[in-house]
């Protein structure tokens, strides 16, 4: 048995074992196909099983109604950025984006390229350590849409429920908390999530879009970049990343069966936080954490410590435990733990005892 | 051992068993990381001696000269129909495109969304079968680039050298022929190839650019459509698609080490090829071959039977002899036969004593 760390990387992310094991008993021929994951057409009908059961199960998981479409696309939340405006913000109207953190900052700068928008909240003032509560909100009424992060992974900052627009179409880059928590999809216009945190790897990204939203996709847009394409096609207008697709589909069987839904996974992802906040909370300011409490994001736990030297010294010793990838991200520093669906709980543990440990050798 | 067919599939296509071999032995985790290169973040190390390494033997393979730069990107081709002329037509520039097949014509309908193109030759009154004649090109001098298909996969047809034109930027869809043959890369502005075909899964796109040209890219593009911002970023502005990269580097390490470079690999192509369209020559018209003998690729093997009826029999057949995917495109019918670099001999030669047998059995 090859020796595994526990990988708390903000994405690519921990896969569960059992579906790499799948992965990795399958690759030379799927079972009655005679050929690889890797080599079978995305015409075949192995693969249309594949991507169908991948959409039915995503389906199932989100009850996703019937009037939004599932689109698999490349390019990662990135190119979403621009897909986004390009597809949904026409001429003369403007885009409405609240911003909590670094993605929404990215989000917003790719949208002003393509037309107008607006800022209906920015936390830039406490340096992204929360949301906006609802009456904070400074949206216009006749927005093409809302964009937000429910996430931000680079601050540990989430929303607890989706911000309150009216009519206005919400989009959401679910990116880093997508399939960690059941979601309300009918309150949204749009939600896209790249599969490198909880769905699978780098290299597939979720779109699901209420199909009335497709009309608005002009027919001169590059066809690539085009929802409406992407939906009349299933997905198949050119070749799709197969093999991501594919894994994303043992992802949401592991959740289905192995984890009995998003309910489910929702209640071992707050205990498993619970864990590292409670330790935090406990370290009298040892560990600072960066979230303000009611904010703090179940997936990426942020904080820091006294000094530079005691983060690197974290990290260092941590690294010694087999408990890897701890290194906040390199625009704030600090530390940051990603405990996505698939890191189990003695992983957790594990970081939780040398959390402990270390501050009582370091407190002063 | 698991059974595997020889799979003829257009792309995704065929692998060589001991890439796949390796990806399946590493997939847990890769050796000294402890992690599954589906989990490993596109920052850590082990990740940046992959990419790292994955464009050296690119560069070695392909002899690729400095001033050129090598990008990783998302969307296969069809992104690059709309990237070229976002990236390379200014405002009042004329783009050129010679048009030799399917592939071809997609690219154009991209470009046209874009901004003024023009046509240099247009194959499409012989059905596509053939490439120009230097002398039958109509370029414009002044073209902001000249694009073309150096194979197309759907009619198998496929140039034998790069097409003459002068000082303008030659840019070429290498898709489907792409590490199957030396190309002098001095010869181009830009060339691109998604994976699918001989370098890789689908969802990983190589784009080669001469550095110049990198300074056409307005910065106020789509992001991700910028292709100064990936070189800039050594194609880690977003997250790259780790696992195709990956893969491609264990398809470039087989290529140099176990085939011995492209001039090798081309011989070993050419031999392939020989032995159906000697089959196709021999067969008296049985088997009519597309694309005309000068013109013919080495890597789709298109030809026609008598009759429908005998097409769908000659792909049931071939089937039960574990030879699939031999179907023609939809578009245009008939047996197509994709026999790209992994192909081993033995499955070419499988298929040309079937091919035999079946015309003794069924010739008139």
């Amino acid at each position: 048995m090859t020796e595994r760390v526990y990988n708390f990387s903000a994405g690519p992310a921990v896969f569960p074992l059992s579906v790499l094991e799948q992965v990795q008993r399958d690759m030379l021929a799927l079972p009655g196909v005679g050929a690889s994951i890797l080599e079978i057409s995305h015409r075949s009908g192995a693969f249309t099983t594949i991507i169908e059961d991948a959409e039915k199960n995503l389906r199932k998981l989100l009850s996703i109604p019937d009037d939004y479409a599932v689109l698999f696309v490349q390019g990662g939340s990135r190119l979403q950025f621009s897909m986004v405006p390009m597809n949904l913000l026409g001429r003369g109207q403007v885009a409405d984006y609240i911003i909590t953190g670094s993605w929404g900052n990215y989000a917003l700068a790719e949208a002003k390229k393509v037309g107008e928008t607006r800022v209906a909240w920015d936390g830039k003032s406490t340096n992204y350590d929360r949301v906006p509560d609802r009456a904070e909100l400074n949206l216009e009424p006749q927005a093409a849409y809302v964009h937000y992060t429910d996430n931000e992974t680079i601050q540990g900052v989430e929303f607890q429920s989706e911000p309150q627009v009216g009519d206005v179409p919400l989009v959401c880059d679910v990116s880093s908390n997508f399939l960690s928590r059941p979601i309300d999809v009918r309150k949204y216009g749009l939600i896209y999530a790249c599969a490198q945190k909880n769905a699978g790897p780098a290299g597939v990204t979720v779109v699901i879009i209420r199909k009335d939203l497709l009309k608005r996709s002009d027919p001169n847009l590059p066809g690539y970049l085009n929802y409406d394409i992407h939906a009349q096609n299933n997905s198949l207008w050119n070749t799709p990343p197969t093999f991501a697709i594919y894994v994303l589909k043992l992802i949401t069987e592991w959740l289905l069966n192995d984890i009995g839904g998003l309910e489910a996974m929702h209640r071992r992802n707050a205990d498993k936080a619970r864990l590292l906040y409670e330790e935090v909370d406990r370290s009298s300011g040892f560990y600072a954490g960066h979230a303000k409490p009611q904010c703090r994001s179940l997936m990426n736990v942020t904080f820091r410590l006294p000094s530079d030297e005691l983060t690197t010294q974290f990290v260092a010793e941590a690294k010694k435990r087999n408990l890897t990838e701890l290194k906040g991200h390199r625009s704030v520093g600090g530390i940051r733990a990603s405990i996505y669906n698939a890191m189990p709980l003695a992983g957790v543990e594990a970081l939780r005892d040398f959390m402990a440990e270390f501050r009582r050798k370091n407190q002063k």
